[in-house]
């Protein structure tokens, strides 16, 4: 059954390719039957995290960036792109954000974009490695970009963030002091910085700041805030002319399609900049390890869940609860024997 | 070593408690035989946890917290909290709260207060244990309420409340849309919802939207939106009579101290209602053995990577890289022969 569904979603079948979807996110044994099937023929599509905090708009900004790509252009043929929202965890999810879902709904008519919008379930580490999958049967049917949006700001992020080639952190001015701690935070991942809703007020101070915290996080002869002052200390280095990737500050208004030419071919540029600089290979294989990490953790708990001899589990929280053993004691008992 | 510092934290001194934190933050073998010799004084504090989205003032919100549970009250002695305030995983994210810092610095002369700001590092549930290490060591040193509060909004936050015994989750008006899937996730853990930075415009909005949300996650007769009009269908029973716990919406300005001894009372209330309905050793026992997983979980990876044949995950790798091999097949070779 999933050989033939992964056939038919290889050969261009919608409904083939939503059924695997659903198989892969739900974890079954012929989403994973499929997923080793379609492997070999991964490895082309061009993955894009597009993360930030909440209230910055980035559904709009993935919508609009997919009917971008779809636009024919002089040197190139419309891209095919698949998006993967990933939500919070919650039955209401959908509804919540049904206002860009609708919005979306504009481009369902297009062959050329699949939306796939998935509740965030089970452990983080459960979470990345269903994303990778989900991505994995896009990059297989031939979609040359998968855009994965998250929600929220934190771990979680940059646990995802790592499947990408190419991640956009997206900020929107006016949110608040504590945000500064997510950018940070955050920053060091960012491979575009997109300033949405860019027509607010307030948007030269979020420029500034993220310029000033681009200059920590890569340091270097460029423009940096002095004694609140902006100075061009040296003239900044083309961005792929020495080998190195300074990540732009781009400004959009996605709600009136602003800036989004810009901020697809800054995408397109960071791709081949990675090749160019044999980065696409190292982070490809980084993002590989980690997968295969996560993976091997959720098997090994999954072997210990299964061994361990019925209510061993329940005593051992009896004894913690009662403070007779320590948590550390607990683990040390629970995972002697046979166990690895 | 650790022995002695944990006397002398359970003894009260400042210095060996901020040093015992440090060494359990880092994960030394010192930590973890301190945690086990402090585990059987643990059990008596209240954990809070305190999440929401980026922009809320979650900070200066827990610092007024921190001030009213220290004074005297007629019912009761000034209480002795502890705070942990998880960032985003990075360098700089000290300098970017900075704000937030320097206002809790005002508690610094307190011996009553212990402020603790942790960089979130490695994975989550890396993260989450570290917590639960930190929140024992307060527990075991006479903290009555340990506050956790958490940057951001996402499965990282879910993974910590569990954490809490209360947990409440933060919002502020006017923060954008899809602040509307975050709250939905989120509402399922909250124990009592604050709108804070309630003099802005828009409270009145974001208060029904709660509520209307509130009404989906616990059905019952109670206030709620109907086309449009807040109605009130029966009268909604009193939090505790019924044994169920309704969370409040509570209004607060940080800025200005407002709400803030509502907002003290509610958690110490929910508290007592916990103990009442029993829920309290229930939360325990499942926070125990959600922490006892993570725990095992990590144990057994780190088994598992200690016992790894030089050169064997570079060799899956490649083969991976090559796509000669797929993910779940690469995880099925490293983890056969004796290993779990």
């Amino acid at each position: 059954l999933s050989r033939e569904l992964a056939e038919r979603a290889l050969g261009g079948s919608r409904l083939a390719l939503s059924r695997l979807l659903t198989l892969v996110e739900n974890g079954t044994a012929e989403g994973r039957a499929a997923l080793d099937w379609l492997y070999p023929h991964t490895g082309r599509a061009h993955r894009i995290g597009v993360t930030g905090a909440p209230g910055t708009g980035k559904s709009s900004l993935v919508n609009q960036m997919a009917h971008y790509f779809r636009l024919p252009r002089p040197d190139r043929q419309p891209l095919r792109v698949g998006v993967i929202a990933v939500d919070p965890s919650s039955p209401f999810s959908g509804g919540a954000i049904l206002g860009d879902r609708v919005r979306m709904r504009e481009l369902a008519g297009d062959p050329g974009v699949f939306i796939r919008s998935m509740a965030s379930r089970g452990s983080l580490g459960g979470l990345a490695a269903t994303t990778s999958g989900l991505v994995q049967v896009f990059d297989a049917a031939g979609f040359d970009l998968v855009m994965i949006e998250t929600v929220g700001a934190g771990q979680a992020e940059v646990d995802i963030a790592r499947l990408a080639h190419t991640t956009l952190v997206v900020e929107a001015p006016g949110l608040g002091d504590d945000i500064q701690a997510i950018k940070a935070g955050i920053l060091e991942i960012a491979d575009i910085l997109v300033i949405n809703k860019a027509d607010r007020p307030g948007v030269e101070n979020t420029e500034r700041a993220l310029q000033n915290m681009l200059q920590l996080a890569h340091p270097g002869p460029r423009t940096f805030l002095h004694h609140g002052r902006l100075e061009q200390v040296e003239a900044p280095p083309a961005p792929t002319s020495a080998g190195i990737w300074i990540p732009p500050v781009l400004r959009t208004v996605a709600t009136e399609s602003a800036g989004i030419e810009e901020l697809g071919e800054a995408i397109l540029r960071h791709r081949r900049h990675l090749e160019a600089a044999g980065e696409w290979d190292a982070r490809e294989r980084a993002r590989l390890q980690a997968e295969l990490e996560i993976m091997v953790r959720e098997t090994l708990f999954g072997r210990w869940e299964a061994q361990l001899a019925n209510g061993r589990l329940a005593a051992a929280l009896d004894d913690l609860a009662g403070r007779r053993i320590s948590p550390w004691q607990a683990v040390t008992q629970l995972t002697e024997g046979g166990v690895l």
